[in-house]
């Protein structure tokens, strides 16, 4: 298993007047880290969209939060795949501070969903072998 | 108990590519809704800030999205009290669309944290006795 | 002429660590504004996108800040029509605080867009009409 | 004159319904620029909140959509001086696709403050030689 890196920057804008990170856009930079899992594997999110097979809508979410985090501060992101189901998957994010601290873990669920039905639908062939290639072996 | 209750309008710039709100989103319209309930109860979020005394930081988050978020919906949000301990509470917040179908379900963990410290902090009396207002009998 | 009023409370995520809203999300507040003044004149802006007859991309902004915005602050919103032509039109925002207090002042300039060909194309009669309605007589 | 160049990703969550960049989320893109810009200077946003000698208030802001931006696109941000007063200055934004197609041109105003007395003041040294390195010679 090798967990996907991705690496972003907290933006000012991203801060709150308690100057550290508001809690939902930390969600965001795991979902931004998603993005960039799915475009190295080459599955662009936008192509998703564009080809209408299949989409991932997030039927579930969570998050822990160890330590703020702070305007300018380098965060890094890494994703794995916890479960991988029929028609859903799991992926795990850990994201860490400069110094390798472990500022907060989250997870997403997604379901396969057919976008001309609105039914959950398997997952496509090319999206589970880059799944399981990061999948933890728990 | 008595759930505080919120409205709010799903607004354009919420959705995304696949016509639906974006996760993270429906995190914010739960933050939005505890800052009514702060206000209505006399402790408006921004006061915290000003005054120092008392910070609460989010630790934990979760949701479960049961249907999808539309653009130009109205969207109910229950507040209520799921846990009400020494230092931290827990939120617990049910997002229902225009017919009452349930939409969402999630909860935010709220620690009480003294800002000259950045320790955990017994809770004010004033904020626990609105959580003690909300909270739920389980 | 009659300016559309909108109200809205800046939200506690929409200020930044100098404990004043971000310049973008005033932009963000005028586009709600839009949004209402829409769906008020029977033009709700999902059903543009749901219809497909004709979409109104934003092709200019601008927006001069007067004073800073707070967080829980409540902000009424004045929407009016600046300029009124074939296929664009220029909505002008007068954003005041809870006594008055003149906070900011913007534009946005829109354009008829046919979805199918991504050309301009002439306003349409029933927003041609609402649009007339709220025209300043400069 | 040399212009600051800052490279960025659209992301999903930044494109709304109609497939296209939200146009508020543009004037994020060149603030996120600016904070580059700012860091890349030796002068990070962050340190001005920290040091309280001096916040930049943007005053006005104005931008110019050519054409839209999309999910999953790469954009490239270039930064340049175009006024430089005694207590204020313009920051000037250029914005281009992957083609080197002109997507936006965008604006800011800054104002120098003293945030003790929340009155401009002149600009800092370093912050006005930094300017200075990127004026354009109009």
């Amino acid at each position: 298993m090798v967990a996907f890196e991705h690496r972003l920057r907290v933006r000012f804008q991203h801060t709150d007047p308690a100057g550290i990170v508001f809690f939902a856009n930390i969600l965001v930079y795991c979902h931004e880290a998603f993005e960039e899992f799915m475009r190295a594997g080459g599955i662009p999110l936008e192509s998703l969209i564009g080809k209408r097979e299949q989409v991932l809508p997030i039927g579930h979410a969570e998050a822990t939060f160890k330590r703020p985090f702070r305007a300018g501060q380098l965060v890094k992101v890494n994703v794995s795949v916890g479960r991988l189901g029929d028609r859903s998957f799991r992926l795990v994010y850990d994201l860490f501070g400069e110094n390798d601290e472990h500022l907060a873990t989250a997870a997403t669920v997604h379901v396969s969903v057919d976008p001309a039905t609105g039914r959950s639908t398997g997952i496509a062939p090319q999206l589970r072998a880059l799944l399981e290639k990061h999948a933890s072996p728990q």
